[in-house]
């Protein structure tokens, strides 16, 4: 049973610990090559890790000999055009999401894939490979709440006083696209891939001042509604004060469910002045490490032994086709038909 | 300290309860007559809590010999005619909410009040007498979350599979107007009664098909726009299984408050085969049962010693204006401007 | 429907909340009388209560023309003595909890009682009022959790720097007799009355040193050994930095029912720098008012109308006789023989 | 960098998990050997594992060329003679908990360790490895409670209707060695590592009666007294309804910790009609399973890179030993003195 040998291209903050994790928690795979236009990353990646080979750019990453796969923690601009190129270099691909903020780049890498069809690629959703996120799929389609027919869902990260994403902003495609896209993931995921047909979102800049200058806020809320009567409801803020919170609740016909009600970082509990209380993560990092371990699992399982994937790239296509759609409510302050 | 002497016209499931509380909570008040068209009402108010007088018309309970005061938990249609009756007949007035499902009659209503500036008008908007309510309007006010921008507010009531209500849908003025304004009012309380500018609304008939026929729904949510860019997110429900609940999150720039999360109905937990466990409040009655209390003896309290009250007609006003531009988001599937 | 003529004896902190209860929420008595050797709280319960009666001492009281029955919120060592002479004199009695430190003592009320069958006697066991002990004890009485056989029970108070309560140390009986008499009277409650057979304790002084004079402790835990397999572990602190908590878990053969595991004040959480959290009850009272309320309503229902009593003199007899066992054996650093 | 060659004792329900984490989750480790005397454990380590070499013996283990280091997941009788096998082979020694049910032999063991001061032996006391016991840790370690006095722990297990177990009762030492070790370390590391004094323990068997014959319980609650006026309770059970529940609490002079305070399984509440709801653990290791390979992980490290342990054969003899001396209490139904 060979194991799987992958490389992974950006070691930045995400790209860091992805890269750990390959080494340490991916028992199939084999992390033999990075590369990263940062010298020191490279370094860290040979002496920390013990990668063997540790490139500058892409193009050499995707040359190095007995490569199977990539993995993609780059900038999102960079997404698309990576995955066709990995593609046609006949590697597997496992890319952060979303697959871009264009949907033409999205459709055209579900192209490319089409004409690849014995390679895998997938696009990192991970709250479909998270523990608790599971656990209420299954008992979803074991009919434990019914027909589930409304999600709410939200994405709150803790306030940056420093404001440094302000930076980012003009590029991240606003903050529902930027950050929604896991929640409007999730919703399509428990509504059966629903056809969306309308949307419409507002929110506000609660904090970062700097964010008016390129239209975006760093609080919202949109409503997406699909076919059939199901709709969904989904927040997002950059100015939590308490920590990360991923938070998907699915309504049906018989009970509801809710999944991180509480982010809470550990299993403790502090009674003191403050009342009782429990801490919370900080990131998004500690709430999902166990899930980006399953997820990069789950991509090598794919690879070797055929295993099942539980989001597909048509599934990303309409995580940003809706994201798209809602910012432009925002834009025009009406409901956008989809 | 002479007691209040209170007569209470409606005698149904909420008026009984309202009824009792009078004769033996509001310790100020003497609950000296009631009316209902009923007969087995007014003997149960004779017999059971002692009421002297029971009449089976408004216009009797409104010309008993010193009577103060009036409380009307009649149907929402009778309350703005009932009220402007009693100012005019000199009574101090409580009433259940709405003021109207029309915008004309609370107007109405506000312009005889102001007629009859030394009665107190009471609209019964429960949760700002509610204790847990109450603490967090206390800590918006102290700045423990800094400065308030979003609300996210539900009520969600406990499924009744006989769909009895669905025969009430046809003058309930729509689950918005029915169920939301108690959100809508703690939306504009947390926001500091900020001015409205937009509506949009969706939902769905999970259960209950014979909504249908009125052009009502079972499950909601709406999305309300405020200046200065507030805004809220409001959800309501017929539907729930596991029993009604009233919860309403702030969000500020300094932290969120959540009131009512989990709708335990009391301080017990069971650990059995289904788990960790709590039993939920069956009804709004169970979830406010002392805020009602707390209500009755504010608006005592304002009649005989000039007691503060937290809700104005014209907050009162405001709830059914923004419920109908939601009622009308539903019916033309776009955002409405108000 | 004749109300009841209560007097109540005792103005302090405690006893001036049992008044005020008296007058606002029992609605079938009224509060006639009262004594206390404060002069201060006399004109209290004259000029904010309407108390038409305020006598210096007991006696008279007791000879109030009219009265039907006293309320005792006096010091512990009173408590005996009062309720016989109460009982002479032809009155119902509540007394706050506990009868009395002295087994004898007890034994002589109970004595009294039965001499005066045709009036009631009810000591203050208030959790047995609670609605969610009885919450507990409904669904324990319905099987939910099988057959009960341990109860862990805690009676947590905050702490109060000031240490004002070391000076009334010497008088208290100890730190069991004084708090777990609460968690006594529940373990035999929910166990079914068993006859204890053993006990053993053990404590420190972790905070008041002032305590060592007397030989009592700031902290402690007990463990009772009741007849068929039955056991309790009970714990008592007066320093908590949280607040007051008093906890009650039922352990039975099917399930474990658990009462107030976390003493939130209110149902409002919180999400802050300090993590997700919610405020404490400070003291007894917040977290028992009702429960108060329901217990002298209680009291009221048995004289009136024969309505039951969940206590008797002999469960607060054995509460007291449980206590004196568990203090021994903190002396004496062994099992107690009961 | 080397990575440990390691070989595993004992393929059973545990010792498979405890193979597949060293396989799959401890990098710097690689499983190069097995013994187990069933044949088809062998055969599931060379398969599904790919495990080189698989032998009936310890013994044939220990000559295993090249071996570094062994994982005893054997039973209790076995550990203290393998651990010294092992030490004398030259060999670095993980073994799960406990040392030994003898005292004689936990000494045996350290002495063998001091004779081999340049080996590792850690004894699998895994909570000393699990993040929230870490966390809480830490909390007391920077005086986030003040001065801690007092550890209150359990170990409940869910109930086994089969009573599979009640074969094992009679080598297992007790329910209170067998299972409260953990909660004896724990109260231990929390508390400082005060000596022991005083210990007092009762039970009862509520469901199994098979226990009868061997004189252990099915439930059971023990005090501990330490030096310096501290102590623990501990509570064990084998008749849980809802699941596996390992909770420790740790009182100190300025708040509390509680760890594990509800044993939830995911992230996941469920509304339902039967309330709001979270399933639990079903066993201890869904509940250590990150803890177990911390643990492992941190053997590893200590022995590569000298790594720092956190518990020490003295902390294993220690458990030993307050657990003995709490069976002794059960025996004797009075205190014990240490």
């Amino acid at each position: 049973m060979a194991r799987l040998r992958v490389g992974i291209a950006g070691l930045g903050r995400l790209g860091a610990r992805h890269a750990r994790m390959l080494a340490t928690r991916v028992a199939d795979a084999e992390l033999v090559a990075a590369c990263s236009p940062v010298g020191e990353e490279r370094a860290w990646a040979a002496q920390t890790l013990g990668v063997g080979a540790n490139y500058a750019t892409y193009a050499e990453l995707l040359a190095h000999p007995g490569l199977d796969a990539v993995v993609l923690v780059t900038p999102t601009t960079e997404h698309a055009g990576q995955i066709i190129h990995a593609l046609a270099a006949g590697k597997h691909v496992f890319s952060e999401k979303p697959t871009s903020l264009s949907l033409e780049d999205c459709l055209r890498v579900e192209e490319a894939a089409a004409r690849h069809a014995g390679q895998v690629v997938l696009i990192g959703y991970v709250r479909r490979f998270d523990p608790s996120y599971r656990d209420a799929f299954d008992k979803v389609s074991h009919g434990v709440i019914g027909v589930p027919f409304m999600v709410r869902s939200h994405t709150l990260d803790k306030n940056d006083p420093s404001g440094f994403f302000v930076r980012f902003a003009p590029t991240s495609g606003g903050i529902f696209l930027d950050m929604s896209v896991h929640d409007i993931d999730a919703a399509r995921w428990f509504l059966g891939s629903a056809k969306p047909v309308r949307a419409f979102a507002t929110g506000t800049i609660a904090v970062h001042e700097g964010l008016a200058a390129c239209g975006d806020l760093d609080n919202g809320i949109a409503v997406v509604e699909f076919e059939g009567g199901r709709f969904a409801c989904l927040q997002a803020s950059r100015t939590m004060a308490h920590g990360h919170e991923s938070m998907t609740e699915v309504v049906g016909t018989d009970g509801r469910l809710t999944i991180g009600g509480n982010p809470r970082l550990t299993r403790v509990d502090v009674a003191d002045a403050h009342g009782v209380r429990n801490e919370c993560t900080p990131t998004f990092y500690e709430r999902f490490e166990d899930a980006f371990a399953a997820e990069l699992n789950a991509f090598v399982a794919a690879v070797l032994h055929d295993g099942p994937l539980p989001v597909t790239l048509r599934d990303a296509t309409e995580a940003t086709r809706i994201g798209i759609a809602i910012q432009e409510s925002v834009r025009t302050k009406s409901a956008v038909t989809l």
